[in-house]
């Protein structure tokens, strides 16, 4: 019975418990303040202008945080696939307006953590200082790499990079997706997949 | 005489304050753990191929962070001066092989925090788990906003969006390293420099 309680948990607290500890009355406890969330397919989260009012953690489906350019062009930032967070840090911390969206790519089951409610839940299970610390630094980690390849790869090298490193997401997003996010258009990303790779 | 001994405390122990409580007994055990180091101009912390060993905070000076590319180049990717920390994340949590250098480019005074104390570090002082937090989100939250910056702005507007956001960092650090982090030529820097700032 216990191991079917178990594998019944979501998710978000099986990432959580690969970092820190939380017994079952700390699970009810912050699954009080996580709460679960489906979205449809292309549903926005945040729209520029607004405040970033809650952390994302996918538990199901995709997400991608972009921005529109002032030629009015989305230029994709980021995607979220299951156990990953996302959110506009600067707009979430400072409550501040956002420069970016957020929008699901699929239909999508979310769990949110709200900014307001963030400091109780710290406060009633401060372990999770600890499970944000090394999230935070794995997303900077990813970053510092990430800004390394945008300096040092050509546009089809950082394809060819993504490709290898996340094959099953290359088949996963529109196209017109991708090429957003490795900053070509839809017709040259489709010129070069038929010819290089 | 309160006052005086707070005012010896270094610029680690109160920025830490500035996010977390510490109190005296506190600020004894974190400076077991945080060892001063005073480094000369140019001297390297960390070397492509090693593993990076510590985090850095700048209690005076500066640093970078760069890679050589593979004509030899050195591309700067990060700068860090008083009061910033500095560190490869990705070398640094996984102990492993680093693709970055770090350099003092003046002479410097550093608290270095290494690998293998941190989590003794943290049992001490879990108020800490909180610092770190911060201090990693916030780092985040500026590399977001910096890769926007890299897909949405040409080199001039960054290199403008820079000097607004950073006047006296761009007096201070040298025109070929700015040069570097912004991607020009030094030349090109110079001829930007002269006709349109």
């Amino acid at each position: 019975m216990q191991i079917l309680i178990q594998t019944m948990y979501p998710n978000l607290v099986k990432h959580i418990q690969k970092y820190v500890k939380l017994n079952d009355e700390e699970i009810q406890i912050l699954l009080t303040y996580a709460k679960p969330l489906s979205v449809k397919k292309r549903e926005n989260l945040l729209i520029e202008g607004q405040t970033c009012k809650s952390l994302y953690f996918v538990e199901q489906g995709c997400l991608r945080l972009y921005f529109v350019d002032d030629k009015g062009v989305e230029q994709i930032t980021q995607f979220a696939i299951e156990n990953w967070w996302l959110t506009d840090y600067s707009s979430f911390n400072a409550q501040s307006a956002s420069q970016f969206y957020i929008q699901s790519i699929e239909n999508s089951v979310l769990y949110t953590i709200e900014h307001h409610l963030q400091e109780q839940l710290f406060k009633e299970l401060p372990q999770l200082e600890r499970y944000f610390r090394l999230i935070a630094e794995k997303a900077y980690a990813a970053t510092q790499i990430r800004i390394k390849y945008l300096y040092d790869f050509s546009k089809v090298e950082q394809l060819q990079h993504f490709s290898t490193k996340f094959p099953e997401f290359i088949q996963r997003i529109p196209q017109y997706m991708l090429a957003s996010y490795l900053g070509f258009t839809p017709e040259y990303l489709s010129e070069i997949r038929k010819n290089k790779l």
